[in-house]
């Protein structure tokens, strides 16, 4: 008897460098600004009762479920699957699969809550790999990228799949219309790059795709946001989201270092501080904290292990547009049309394109 | 009948947007930096004569070489392979090859001088593939990385031997003794990455390997400057170095905006000139503008096609670098050093692993 306005969104409690605290206070922080939302918390009940009563807006929609068991920020796949039935990980995501929640979100282990939310929402039809999407600040907005990390080899299909799936999450939680998607190669000429990337090209190239595709784009193209999402195989594409960290930490450090030689810039400094200000909330990583696990039948927003409240409050709102968009729908209904657009164009490359999985 | 303490330097004097002007100015600035640096400049001898006539210090230790061809930045390789023994580019690369020079630079087509140097040069015994090597600043340094697009894929020996070249880069051009280098990898555990990275690993870490090897580095390690030279193929590279340079871009451009939002911060942006200043000395692309085709039997400097002289010059600066501390002879020692290390651990992985070309 759920009200369809309602969201339930289903909580990792235990999973977190600073769990279970930021978990009660980022979800009371989502509560509050998405007043449809309720909560299933799961974890330890006796810790988490009375972190929970002494919130402002969570404690009215919150239901505590008891977990025993936690997975551990060293726990290998292999062990969080075993403890799936029992630990807050495991049965957050359960309450997914069961239709008792619409999304989960967890700081947890990323390769834990990969295997456990593979294992137990299974994929959305036509799609076989799931992929780690986020966005990212960029010169003209934001931008996604996908897969940061799931798989360390992709052939074409799966790098169509997620050109479609990158889209749909672009539309969905960047809120663009018809985002522009390009796929990440050495460079922009057609013939560039593996026959892989080659091949996905012309996949997506087809006349009635859902996708617009770019075509290739290049790593400086990111940072510029000349496409709305940039797809890639995860090796690629967690060497690219950390090589951009890296490089935006050493940039801030450089500037650091540059304003302390001398008393005039530092007095500088101090008169700009207005400008450093609005320069760190644009690039605040909580606001890009939250990378999904794209493809999987059911929402799974997995947030950084070391955010705050604020930053696991993000989190939590990129699972709230995913489910107020019906993404996993809009997936298999693009991926419906791109089957069928590349089944006219041969009805060959269709059967093994994007068949159902 | 050289004089052994000389170095002659082979300048293709029509590479580059702004060539010849750029390249003349340029040699005339190295020739400055480098007494013992003597010039043989190819390209049209009717538009180079009164350029170095104008010079300072190059014009008495300059050559001309007329050159009846230019390699274009559309010519494909095989087209710019077509007039190698015509072009300005051809004829500086076949002075090495002579013996007539040590060292070429060219600010010419990237695939182009790629094509020509490999035919050219040939292959250093011991090295199967070339690789693009270049350094970058990082927040304890200067940190080399290869490949950076000489080649799209790699297996586990091509990683070794990149390791053991871009070793000895970091010696001769950045004078680190005993250089550590990391396998760009999407994580630092053992088991992380795929089989050729694991396997190229397994070989750096034999004893008695000339390498200092300290394993798997991620792409936020480039920019701390964890390792002193980063190995990856050519994919990942040309990517991880894009995206580089595209997140320094994207980053500027915020701190310039952020800066124009309020009277007090203009004002404080002034006050502290001499730190952007500071900073953009500290990250002048110029400084770092030396990519180097490594693994050829000659010494090959790529520099960026739009530089302006003082970068040429720069690039000059490495190929002097490399020249003087015999980077060719040493990668052969070290190749050398590596097969007996692999031998003594394994007679088979040996044979397979750094063979003789």
């Amino acid at each position: 008897m759920r009200d369809p306005g309602k969201i339930v969104i289903a909580l990792d409690g235990m999973g977190g460098d600073r769990a279970p605290d930021m978990v009660v206070r980022g979800a009371d922080i989502a509560r509050q600004r998405y007043p449809e939302a309720t909560f299933l918390l799961f974890g330890d009940q006796a810790r988490l009762k009375p972190l929970v009563d002494k919130t402002r807006w969570l404690k009215s929609a919150c239901e505590i479920v008891d977990a025993p068991d936690v997975v551990t920020n060293d726990d290998k796949p292999t062990a969080a699957l075993r403890k799936r039935k029992s630990s807050s990980m495991g049965l957050a995501i359960e309450a997914v699969a069961d239709g008792k929640a619409a999304c989960v979100v967890s700081a947890g282990n990323t390769g834990a809550l990969l295997a456990t939310s593979t294992v137990g929402l299974r994929m959305l039809p036509g799609v076989r790999r799931p992929a780690l999407c986020t966005f990212l600040p960029t010169m003209r907005g934001e931008t996604a990228m996908l897969d940061l990390g799931a798989n360390i080899q992709c052939d074409a299909n799966n790098l169509v799949e997620f050109a479609v799936m990158g889209s749909v999450f672009a539309k969905s939680v960047l809120g663009i219309d018809a985002p522009t998607v390009g796929l990440l190669n050495v460079g922009a000429e057609e013939g560039k790059g593996n026959e892989i990337l080659r091949d996905a090209a012309a996949m997506l190239r087809a006349e009635g795709s859902p996708v617009v595709f770019h075509g290739f784009v290049e790593g400086n193209d990111i940072g510029d946001g000349l496409v709305d999402v940039v797809v890639t195989d995860g090796f690629t594409g967690n060497v690219a989201l950390k090589t951009i960290e890296g490089t935006a930490k050493v940039y801030t450090g450089f500037v650091r270092q540059a304003f302390n030689t001398s008393t005039l810039a530092k007095l500088g400094y101090l008169l700009a501080s207005s400008a450093w200000k609005k320069l760190r909330q644009r690039v605040d990583p909580r606001r890009y904290n939250g990378g999904v696990f794209l493809g999987l039948n059911g929402v799974c927003v997995k947030s950084h292990g070391g955010t705050d409240e604020l930053g696991f409050a993000y989190a939590a709102g990129v699972a709230v547009d995913l489910v107020k968009y019906h993404f996993s729908d809009k997936v298999v209904e693009e991926l419906e049309r791109l089957r069928q657009a590349l089944g006219e164009g041969s009805a060959t490359a269709a059967g093994e394109a994007v068949g159902t999985a």
